[in-house]
Parts: structure tokens; sequence; C-alpha cells
């Protein structure tokens, strides 16, 4: 094995960084009222986009995104060589009716909300391989589309635990490119992904479907733990260290458990499901999830910092929760995943415009 | 971009071929009396695989074929990088909770019946670009637990048109070793994946659930038009051609629609679905289906032919019909996804053992 790329147990550290050349998010209504809100590109006032269904209206988000992302990036669809993409509901079908019309090789991935993560670790791996110039890694999750798939239906106006996270109504494309691709440096600086920390799936046992955060805060612990093994660093080697939607309860967790490992990680980390939403007001109760929820914050709010060099090394950690109403209701716990990205900004002034 | 490595649009020709060192299957009663029930590792009788729900039986499979394939391959888990996996059910829950044992880092994927091939691709890809010695490429359905998620309780006793396949109970395990990994070789010869063939999403408008193999011919005709384009080759440069769950009836519109580009396969080809069961016998009408289908015909009949030089090259297409009930419900078409996977038998006299 080349010990340059695979570092430690769980990590990859890249020969030649892929560079997010393009990042596109499109978020609903109140995604836009929230604390993000002026980060993102598009913010859609009608719950359907325009569609019949909530799933379509995920598959136009999904499409939009990507639009917006290869836009953004100078690039056609069919210069795309792979797009890497998942999101919450069976089978894919957001996903598989939102990207059909772009004609690109498609690799289905499913990692519940830790969906970017996952997209971005494949899609990172496929660039700096060599295996593709343009890759574009994508994911979403809507409120309406989730809750019908997991939940009751709408109309019911269930109650909800103050444990209980908002499914997120965005979606996040990236656009991936080889350092050695064309691409023209449009920013003041730009994002590379460093490397990556893949996740196991850790279970504890946990089986409230209305605590999510409780579920997934171990998988996160686990990555970030490992993350600093392999690498040999602290938490101080990180500007920010981010988890994808703990939400409130799950981030107290994870932060109690870095500390019994011995790291204090307070200071420099935030959740997206706990930030995303002003949560008193928006009535979120423990935040924001979903797989949109770490790809908008991504896409929008995380990106835009590091270009402006106010953070130069970010560990994005979205995190996802394995379960399925078929699983939950034959009585299994709650299994939770999580994939780190090591995000790394590079002032400009050294990249030359090819 | 590495121009050994990607070829022509849509197809990866590795620069190291990542070498098949392992497989195991496991398969139901039914598969046990089809026309390869000798090629598989393991048949059990009992549909519950001593487990107390269908989803947890097919967890079950997972496992075994897993542990089977690492005992060919002479791995503990801890040895494996990363683990590439998926099935059929709604957030993949046979996989998550099957796998979770092993504690191997976890990349999900989702291609329906067409995950092999899916699994496969990324997972050679991981090995050849330098960031693994070792994955392990898995997939599985059940026909109670695909019954329950896709259509009727099973006592209703559905009748099932002549177009209509039988998913596969079944499970398919891959290790995949760099050429450069310590490995033993235990067989006359062994194979390696010496490219693969990335689909796109096709749709034709076919909405008929009942008939997946005229949704899933198009796109399984497009993976290998591509492969031929991207090669330089025809349909002579392989000893087999093969799909994966096309049926009786995808079997034919896929001949006529590589015949209508000048393509003749039907000499050396063959549908993992059509072949699988005895069909008149056993009543399976258009054949086999599910991720399990061409799983288990990969690791039992196409592994076996291969190592004993019975055949050199071989394409093997699994393929992938993207609905679920929602969508389907919902009045959608059901597109159709296929990854191409070039195998490649070599003789085991020029390799050293290590």
């Amino acid at each position: 094995m080349n010990r340059k790329k695979a570092i430690g147990k769980r990590s990859v550290v890249f020969d030649c960084p892929p560079v997010i050349i393009g990042a596109g998010s499109v978020v609903g209504e109140k995604e836009g009222e929230g604390a993000f809100g002026r980060y993102f590109d598009m913010v859609e006032t009608d719950p359907l986009f325009g569609a019949q269904t909530w799933e379509e209206a995920e598959s136009r988000m999904q499409q939009m995104a990507t639009q917006i992302a290869l836009r953004k990036a100078g690039l056609e669809p069919k210069e795309v060589r792979y797009l890497v993409a998942g999101d919450l509901l069976g089978q894919l079908i957001a996903t598989s009716f939102g990207i059909m019309n772009f004609n690109i090789p498609m690799f289905g991935v499913y990692g519940a909300c830790s969906t970017m993560g996952e997209s971005l670790a494949i899609g990172s791996m496929l660039v700096d391989g060599g295996y593709a110039d343009y890759v574009v890694a994508l994911t979403s999750s809507h409120f309406a589309s989730a809750e019908k798939q997991f939940r009751y239906p709408l109309a019911y106006g269930s109650q909800r635990p103050y444990s209980a996270t908002w499914t997120v109504t965005g979606s996040g494309a990236v656009v991936l490119a080889s350092a050695e691709a064309k691409w023209k440096r449009k920013e003041i600086g730009y994002v590379e992904v460093a490397g990556i920390t893949t996740g196991i799936i850790t279970d504890y046992g946990i089986k409230d479907s209305m605590n999510m955060g409780a579920c997934m805060a171990p998988a996160a612990c686990d990555v970030i733990l490992n993350n600093f093994k392999d690498l040999g660093v602290g938490p101080d080697y990180y500007d920010r260290i981010v988890t994808g939607d703990l939400g409130t309860i799950g981030q107290r967790i994870l932060i109690d458990m870095l500390r019994g490992y011995g790291y204090e990680i307070e200071n420099r980390y935030f959740d997206c499901g706990t930030k995303i939403y002003y949560n008193e007001e928006q009535d979120t109760n423990a935040g924001g999830s979903g797989c949109g929820c770490s790809a908008i914050t991504l896409c929008g709010y995380i990106l835009q910092r590091m270009r402006k060099n106010q953070w130069k090394r970010v560990l994005f950690v979205p995190t996802g929760a394995l379960l399925s109403t078929v699983s939950f209701n034959e009585g299994n716990s709650i299994p939770g995943i999580a994939h780190g990205v090591m995000l790394e900004a590079v002032s400009g002034s050294h990249m030359e415009v090819k």
C-alpha cells in the first residue's frame, strides 16, 4: 500500500488534494430565515419547489444545487466524470429522479445524514486517484419527505419532544477538481480536501428515534479520535471541528466523551444542526438534521469562511443515524456512522490560473 | 487526469488491477436447488437463517458471506481497510446490522440490484488508487424482506405475471487485494478486476414494476456499448458477457438492442437472473432478481469457471431498477442503472506466492 496515502488505521492524506471549485446550496424558507440564511445561494419559499410531491421537490433541489455548483465551476455536466450522491429516502429516489437528466455516470451512496461526508470522501479518492478530473458530491433532505418516510403524516401535527430534531429542507452540491485539471480561481482563496477519516458503525444500544443526537455522538467521537490519532494531532490543529446534526443534546454528549479521552474541543467546535436554526424562535427543539443540514452549512457558511481565510483548517464530520421504520418497528437499536473530511484553505496567491 | 487510468468517457482500466483473493456465497434453499446450486459455499434450508425477522435473516447472510470470503482470503476483519456494501432495503438496514460487528470502516452504497457492480467498482478504485490493501465488496437480497419492502405480504399469495422475477435469497462477498499486498494464491489461477465502466441512469418511461427486465435492459445496453467504445473492442474480446437480473424478457430486449447497434452477443452472453433457477420447475417466471442474484452467481459460478481458466475475460454487468414503493405509487417511471466490471483470469504460474 502506498503509505503516503493511507495513514494509520482509518485516514487518508491526499498526495494531490482535490480542490473544491464550485459549491451550490438550495434551501427552504425556514432555513433561509435561520442563522446561516444569508450564506445560501438560493432560498425558495414554495416548499414544493413547484413540484407535485415532496419527493419530487427534493429531486428539484438536488438538480438546482448541482446546476449552481457547476455554473460556479464553469463546467458543463458532460465534463463531470462521476456524480456521487444520495439522500435519506428509501432506494434513494430523490437522487435517482433528481440527477437523471445530467447523464453523468453515477455512484449512489447511503450514509444517512453523514452522506455529504461519504460522497466527499469517495469523490476525493476518485479525483486524487486519477480516475476523474471533475466529480460532483451531492446530497439533500426535505422536511416533508423525511416526515412522510420516517414519522407521521404532517396533517397529524404530532408533538415533538425537546430531544427531537427538525429535518432540514436543503441540498448541497460540491464540484471537486484534480489539482492538474483546468479550472479558474474566482475567489480570494480556495479550499481543498486534504484528507479523510472513515467511520465504522457504532451502536450504543440507543432505541429512541426522537433522540438521534445520542445515537450519533459515539460515531462522531470515534471518527474525531481516530483522526487525531492517525495524524498525530490534537484539536488545536484545526480552526474548527464541525459535526453534522448532533443537535443540542448530541453535541453535549460528544464534548463530554472527548473530554473523557483528554481532548477539549469546545472552544473550536460547532454542530451544524445546533446552529442552523434559531432553535427557540423557530421551534426546532434540538436543532436541524438530515443530509441537507451539514451539506448546506458546508456549501454556504463553512466554505465562505474558509475562502476568506477566516478559518484555515476545518475537520468536517457529518453524522448519520442508521435506522428505517422497519428496523425501528422491529425493536432494533439505532446505530450511528460518521465520515470525517479534512478541509484546508489555500490562499490564492501561489496558485496559477490556467 | 492520468489517461492511463481513465479511458474514454465512462471506463477505467487499472494500472495495478486489484486481485480477488476470496469470495463467499450464502444462499437459500431454492437457490441451492437451482442451476448453480453446487457452486455456492453455503446453502441454508431455514429461510430465517435462525433469526427472528426477514431483515435480520438478510443481515446474517451478509455476515456469513463476509466471514467465508475473509477465511478464504486468510484475513482477519481488522486487516480490511474498507467495506463497500449495500442492499435493497430502505436505508440499507440489512447491511448496517449485518456488518456492524466487523468494525471495518464502511461506505454504504445503493445501486438497486446493480450494487455488486457498484461496490466492486468503488472497491477496486480504492485498492488500485493506493488507499487500501484489502477491501470487501458485499451485497445481499432476501426474497421475503424484498417482498415485504416492495410488494405484498407473503400470506396474500399474490399471483405473479410471467414477466415478474423472483428475488434471490443470497449474499455474495468478495475480498479485493492490491497486487502488492501479501496474499497467498490457493487456486490454480486467480481473477483480477481489469477495469470498470460506470453507468448513467436511463429512463425509457416504463412503469411496470412487474417487468423490471424491460426497465433495466437499456441501462445494460448503454454500459456494454460504452465499454466496447471506450476500449475499442467488440463482443469477441470477452469469453462471456454477463448481465445481472434482466430475466427472460429483459435479456431478449438487450440482445435485440445491441443487434440494432451492430453487435451480436448471443453466443457469449448469459443473464444471471435467467439462469439461476430452473424457471419452469421452480415457478420463477422470468427468472431471479435482487442484489444477491448477480452477487452469488459471481462468487459461486463465474469466479470458479474463471479460476479454472475456462473463461479468460468476462464483462460482468449487474443491473438495477431504481424504484421505491413511494415513487411507484406516485406514478413515476422506473429508471435503470448498470455497472460494468471487467474480470480477467490470470493463470497462476507467473504469480509468486509471497
